[in-house]
């Protein structure tokens, strides 16, 4: 009954969509309830250790046999540069003092690792039916281990040009990443979000200029988005934002509120977090020191300086120098469980593009 | 055959598609074209004075009765700024230097003015069946007089705060233009383009918000857009860019050779040419002095001192410091007729929406 069946055969999933892997608030069950529900599940595993990996997959494959995807980060990581670190936390000073934190404090920030020779070893041990990539790919010899026992590649663009790079790089689909969409923008040939594309125009151009499977990404949140990413040429949609505010999901109280209240307008682009460009719902660090800022550390060192005043203003019941993240079609989500939210995204995509045939 | 017919039979066409009206590249013939292709043709008229619009109508009503929409700005102008606008003169004296230029030189400038009392007056005599507006609304005085004539009242919405303010004040419809569209932004409740919504998460969110038929406009190029438009619950399109490229089309051929060139990724929401965010084709001139700069003048001033360097760099066959308006779709277009384009546009949606019933 889909118009494009090219994902599906290729991945072995019933239902054209792919729970979205959100690092930090994605585990596995979010993962087994998708695939119970007949979607494409995602364990993301870009802040996990190997370790951490292989105990969570070993959780969903005790429930479900169903094809999952794992997903990794696959940025080049940066050397240190302590000089730039500490001008940040000086720029960021201010909110120091005002929440009596010392400049010396510390806090655990989040730890983005990129996909290396270790990890590729446990793949290689688990063997998941796909993997999915943020940042590019992969340096050749460790992709060349994973497509060799199997997995199904996919990874992100967001621009006409970085499908192409992915297609001859041998990726299997390929995300279409709209301006839209909540978390990391998955950009890697570029840095230049001015000319970033969004959804509408991003996937028709993408799906024109390669021959692999779309997957479009990008303020997708219900059955008509579902439907139009098919009338754009898509073979199946990844949704992120719409899990988030799963029982399912990782995500702190403060940003599962946050995103309940969230209406249309209320997210932007911003590197204050990580020191890549992400999509967050704004609040008042985004508004004061970004949302976009050229002195924000590279990534994925940013969160550094931001951690001590993230726990103290959690600590407060406050979400000031948390990152939201969110696409920009979070005020359609209704709460729900993963499965039920899988299976209402299908069953509201076909009959939206059957109420719509003329 | 269309599945939402609210905004044909509100305006009383018979396809769902609006020739964007596109102020400095639309005339009476593109109008024309349209209009006979059976989607609603648009005047721009925010260029011309009412002799001109007054002409430019009379031309078009000889060659079609059907429906006509007249599109105006309403902006509140600002005092001139001279101090301001010297020191943008100044930030752009290099390339005065580099023509051999006088920073004295004047050349004309496009003159964008508001509707008025006096366009009022010859719209009551015109009685266009549709008036569109950019920038909000006039003044509600004015408002009531177009609509006492019986005009159908169209307004662009960036947001759905937007939507929802056009519809307390009367709208019959709204455009939800997205992020991806071409040209000037409608924004009028915001300056903030940092929070503007993509087209396909801002038409579902305008749809629920308001009860009046939904134009989508932003990135919509070809029929799998106009299919993904009624999808998302647009009960009609505007598409801009790919009218530039009409015969019909007033563009200059540096324009017209820029737009056939673009790729995707190639263009970017600028303030340098006019003082608001607009978006066009990536130049020299937005690279290095944008492509938003906060020194550019308010609107419509910011072009004054381009307009010299624009005349230079023309006469050198270089579009450098010319507005090259364009979506972030133009790499879809071919050129074509108006009235063929119209056509195609509505049969390609027609056959889109057929193939993708499941």
């Amino acid at each position: 009954m889909w118009p494009n069946r090219t994902f599906l055969d290729l991945v072995g999933v019933e239902l054209p969509i792919i729970q979205a892997p959100m690092a930090g608030a994605g585990g596995a069950a979010m993962a087994v309830a998708t695939a119970k529900a007949g979607g494409l599940g995602s364990l993301p595993c870009a802040m996990l250790g190997a370790d951490k990996v292989k105990a969570e997959v070993g959780v969903i494959r005790q429930q479900t046999a169903r094809p999952l995807n794992l997903n990794f980060f696959c940025h080049e990581p940066r050397a240190a540069d302590p000089s730039r670190e500490n001008a940040w936390k000086e720029r960021l000073g201010g909110y120091y003092d005002e929440h009596g934190l010392d400049k010396l404090a510390t806090a655990p920030a989040p730890n983005r690792a990129p996909f290396d020779a270790a990890m590729c070893d446990l793949v290689e041990d688990i063997v998941p039916e796909v993997i999915s990539f943020h940042f590019g790919l992969p340096a050749p010899d460790l992709l060349d281990r994973v497509k060799a026992v199997g997995c199904r590649i996919i990874s992100s663009a967001t621009s006409v040009a970085e499908a192409r790079w992915l297609e001859e790089r041998g990726c299997h689909a390929i995300i279409a990443q709209g301006y839209e969409a909540g978390g990391h923008r998955g950009m890697f040939l570029t840095d230049d979000i001015s000319t970033q594309s969004g959804t509408f125009a991003l996937v028709p151009q993408v799906v024109d200029a390669v021959s692999v499977p779309v997957i479009a990404a990008g303020g997708i949140a219900d059955g008509r988005g579902v439907a139009a990413a098919f009338a754009l040429g898509a073979a199946a949609v990844q949704v992120g934002t719409a899990y988030l505010l799963t029982p399912e999901s990782l995500v702190s109280d403060l940003h599962r509120t946050a995103l309940l209240a969230a209406g249309e307008g209320q997210t932007a682009l911003t590197n204050v977090f990580s020191g890549r460009p992400a999509r967050g719902l704004m609040n008042r660090v985004m508004q004061e020191a970004g949302p976009i800022s050229a002195e924000a550390p590279a990534f994925p060192t940013a969160g550094g300086a931001l951690a001590p005043l993230k726990a103290a203003a959690e600590a407060k019941g406050s979400a000031d120098f948390s990152s939201l993240w969110s696409g920009q079609a979070a005020a359609l989500n209704k709460p729900m469980g993963a499965e039920d939210l899988t299976r209402k995204l299908a069953r509201d995509a076909a009959e939206r593009l059957a109420a719509i045939n003329p």
